[in-house]
């Protein structure tokens, strides 16, 4: 299982941004972040926490993982019984009293995610911890997600993979008359048919006048001969996303459907090339969208030029004139043009790129062109 | 929309508990309960609140949603723009903080949920209001939760008439050579098709020596001749789900397996004459069971006789031993006799009933027989 390696770094890097900022522990109930510590996407709608101090890690969890990071340990809890009615809420709780109790002789310095950590838990650690400092420690983590380990990359690359099946399976299987459910479900079969667990996917299904509104779950609408489809698929495969996006034509499409899906893939194309190292996603925004403002076209392209994928299929950094980040090598990043006109239909096309030392990889291997169905 | 009607109802009993309980105001962002007082599901891993006093209800979402209770309104957050960089979870604490202080001037006494609600919200409300007293109102609304208002009924039984669809259409269907997999997108396709926003599905999908197992996700195991198939769905369709389960039978079966599926029928008819406000849960238990016990079988059927249904597919009351619940009118739950036999197979019959001043009504319609596919 490779799931239990990346979170090893994880851990590791974790620790390194302790000691720098003299924390003697990290808690976090956020499940992306359980999920990034542990290497193990927590069960829906179930409390987790994971404590880290230099020597050791807990993952509190309702049933204990297969595999965790060599220095980390489980703490579960009960959330079944049929002897007496289980309150899981509890029973977390009383774990994560135990698992706070036995850091009560060393720790002062807490980093925490107060956006997530509940009351319930915050109460414990000022009951049994000696606390004399909290940090927020949500930006820090979420700028190490950022920057992909080597670990994290079969992942991601495994999800990439699988979505480039999805499209095959779309070519493959959907004529004028499927529905855009039926695209989801062709889609959907591709990714439980991989052991990965969770094998999820979400992603917008969109067809005809729905897509000039870019994005939206499928519905019963049936494919019509004329139809543009936007397929923007992101699945989770265990711990990791991808988030690639493809347009098909229903039938035969006009020429000026081709021209326009050209310019779709010249942004795409220019953009690649300028990733590198050290560049501001908002330059690279800008490089994308010039494509769109050479052709009078850049009204069009209402939204981002791309963001970061790993764990979340969106996530830092953000590919926008707003935003003040810089690309490094290591993150994982999509890039999205898309060209959406009143009254003649919308289209997107999307790859991930790993940032490496000289340039970028594309991660997704799936043909670029507008694919008729 | 219905939806809006049932949480109408949610607030108004709320708000007597408030006043019972003296209660100025109640707080949650427990996703759960946001959408039993709002009437919307929250979108997924979206921050969302709910602030209710005696006079006003507020909704904290990313968006706001086209219908809410008549005495709510929405405030919502910036959770996207490609103008900077947005942190929705700062945005989130920036309006929850504004709702709170238009709580300021005569909120004391507070009902929160203390085991959901996050140290940001809970600094928010201790920096702006004279907090004299807080109250855990998790248990209150838990207990609401169990006896459905008149509003919440054809929620739930919209969501037992897509069930029987899902039966009817694994019939139709599914053969031998088919997988899980394809037997779960065969449920899906269903759902799916519904307009309802969320239209989701959850389920065990459970086929030969899996089903000794009782549940768990579908895979790629193809199903053969001989053996049998564990269906359990629980659909959500907008708010409200079902939960039942049948079992197939690949090919036809020995006569032993429908002797062994009659056991079944006969502990949920059973259990279904038993049922009428005042039964101890406990004692509903002991009734399924009795019938496995006369045949010497009890050791076979390990887990619970059924539980209550709404927004959560799986709630309280629990109909088991160690339970101290007891049925009232306006429940609705599900009884569910199974029977796990080392070697050779396991197999579970669930319907769910709605709790009325005489007995019971049976909400669930598919033919309980041991199906023949």
């Amino acid at each position: 299982m490779p799931d239990s390696t990346f979170a090893d770094d994880s851990l590791s890097r974790l620790r390194l941004q302790m000691a720098e900022h003299r924390l003697d522990a990290c808690i976090t109930t956020y499940p992306v972040h359980v999920a990034y510590l542990s290497g193990v996407f927590p069960p829906k709608d179930r409390l987790v926490a994971v404590l880290v101090t230099p020597e050791s890690a807990t993952l509190i969890s309702p049933h204990p993982p297969a595999d965790l990071p060599q220095t980390m340990s489980a703490m579960t809890y009960e959330d079944y019984s049929i002897d007496y009615v289980v309150n899981p809420a509890a029973n977390f709780a009383g774990a994560f009293d135990r698992a706070v109790l036995t850091l009560a002789a060393t720790v002062r310095r807490v980093g925490l995610e107060p956006a997530y950590l509940a009351l319930e838990q915050w109460e414990a650690i000022q009951r049994s911890l000696n606390v004399e400092h909290i940090e927020d420690i949500n930006p820090v983590l979420r700028q190490m997600r950022m920057v992909k380990t080597a670990a994290e990359l079969p992942l991601i690359e495994h999800a990439e993979e699988i979505t480039d099946r999805m499209y095959a399976a779309i070519a493959g299987n959907i004529v004028a008359g499927a529905s855009e459910v039926d695209v989801f479900l062709t889609t959907l079969a591709v990714v439980k048919a991989d052991p990965s667990k969770p094998a999820e996917l979400d992603g917008d299904y969109v067809s005809g006048p729905r897509t000039e509104a870019i994005g939206g779950p499928p519905t019963t609408r049936r494919l019509q001969v004329g139809d543009l489809l936007i397929a923007d698929l992101f699945p989770r495969l265990a711990t990791h996303c991808a988030d690639c996006c493809r347009t098909y034509s229903v039938g035969k499409p006009p020429q000026a459907l081709i021209d326009r899906h050209a310019l779709l893939e010249e942004a795409l194309a220019t953009g690649e090339k300028a990733i590198q190292p050290g560049l501001p996603t908002r330059e690279l925004y800008a490089i994308v969208r010039s494509v769109f403002e050479r052709e009078g076209m850049a009204q069009y392209f209402p939204h981002h030029a791309g963001h970061g994928v790993g764990i979340l299929p969106s996530e830092e950094p953000r590919i926008i004139p707003g935003s003040d980040e810089i690309l490094a090598a290591g993150m994982v990043i999509t890039l999205e043009p898309g060209l959406y006109l009143p009254g003649q239909g919308g289209m997107r096309l999307e790859d991930n790129f790993l940032v490496t030392e000289n340039g970028c990889r594309c991660l997704t291997h799936y043909p670029r062109r507008l694919t008729v169905l």
